[in-house]
């Protein structure tokens, strides 16, 4: 129906350029549109070539966020008009990041897409501080979760890590919860 | 101490080279040693220089692993000698890779050391089969675990992915725990 025309929705990685991977890289070098993320790679924009449509979706003069709905209509309609469409996300498409609404708008409107798995924050993050998420004798797993009401219905009595993502307005609830369930204040 | 000589512990992705990251491919281009594990993605060594010295720690001739404490010396031997060595893993070297405990060795003997994150297996096989682990009103967090004892221990009650690693050999058991635990058996 399309032809040509297709939507790649690319993990960016955590920020760090050079954690984008080799597959991300080469549908950014070949894209018409590139539709980013406030927390995608940024400079990677700078390698774009010239005639490359750049759609910020992240950044409104009124500091409020692009609708989903709008972002779809944008990513269907530019691969309707035959064009690749590199939807860049920070982190992992799957992973907070609305990839599965993005892919079953694209799917409806009959649009062929291509997922590209990136390295998450909820763990690259913890790494360039030093921590691994596993650790032999300390952690034998990790849940990724966003609030405290799911902080607290996870494994407290046992080696496992917990990553608390947009964490930061609601850390003095989740650390009260994990007090609460048992955890040591120094944790 | 060493000059020139360091430990690049790197995520080499689910498999497909081109989930790679970038920063991993320059290491690899750099390197004078590769140490390689089973579940590396192997096709990249096709793309080494001809004088990389590759040891291949995944694949003994008694096909028994060859014990942490070696791998840790080769590594600490290697960057001894003023090499750049580049220990590529499968997915995450912190999700189920003992990273850390490579790390904490090198850096007991004086080398440095980087870690490179990885796209981990855990978020990109799932994505493959077309599973985002997180979407908005069906999961709100995710948990990696490797044994039905921490299957039972998760929340069951609430919109959670639960990813079990290596559990091929224990699916029954952790089926049957998921299923005791409430879960309905079509899941």
């Amino acid at each position: 129906h399309h032809p040509g025309g297709f939507v790649a929705l690319v993990g960016g990685g955590p920020g760090d350029p050079g954690l984008l991977t080799s597959r991300g890289r080469r549908l950014l070098a070949e894209a018409d549109v590139v539709v980013i993320d406030r927390l995608a790679p940024r400079t990677v924009l700078a390698e774009l070539a010239p005639d490359v449509e750049v759609i910020d979706v992240g950044k409104m003069p009124d500091h409020h966020p692009i609708p989903q709905e709008e972002i779809n209509e944008i990513l269907i309609d530019r691969a309707k008009e035959g064009k690749i469409v590199v939807r860049l996300k920070g982190g992992d498409p799957y992973v907070f990041g609305r990839g599965g609404e993005e892919l079953i708008a694209c799917r409806k409107a009959g649009i062929d897409v291509e997922v590209v798995p990136g390295v998450t924050s909820a763990i690259a993050v913890a790494a360039s501080a030093g921590i691994p998420v596993t650790h032999r004798g300390v952690a034998n797993g990790f849940s990724v979760v966003t609030g405290h009401a799911e902080v607290r219905d996870l494994p407290h009595d046992r080696a496992h890590t917990v990553i608390l993502l947009m964490g930061v307005t609601r850390l003095r609830d989740a650390a009260a919860q994990l007090i609460h369930s048992g955890h040591d204040t120094a944790t």
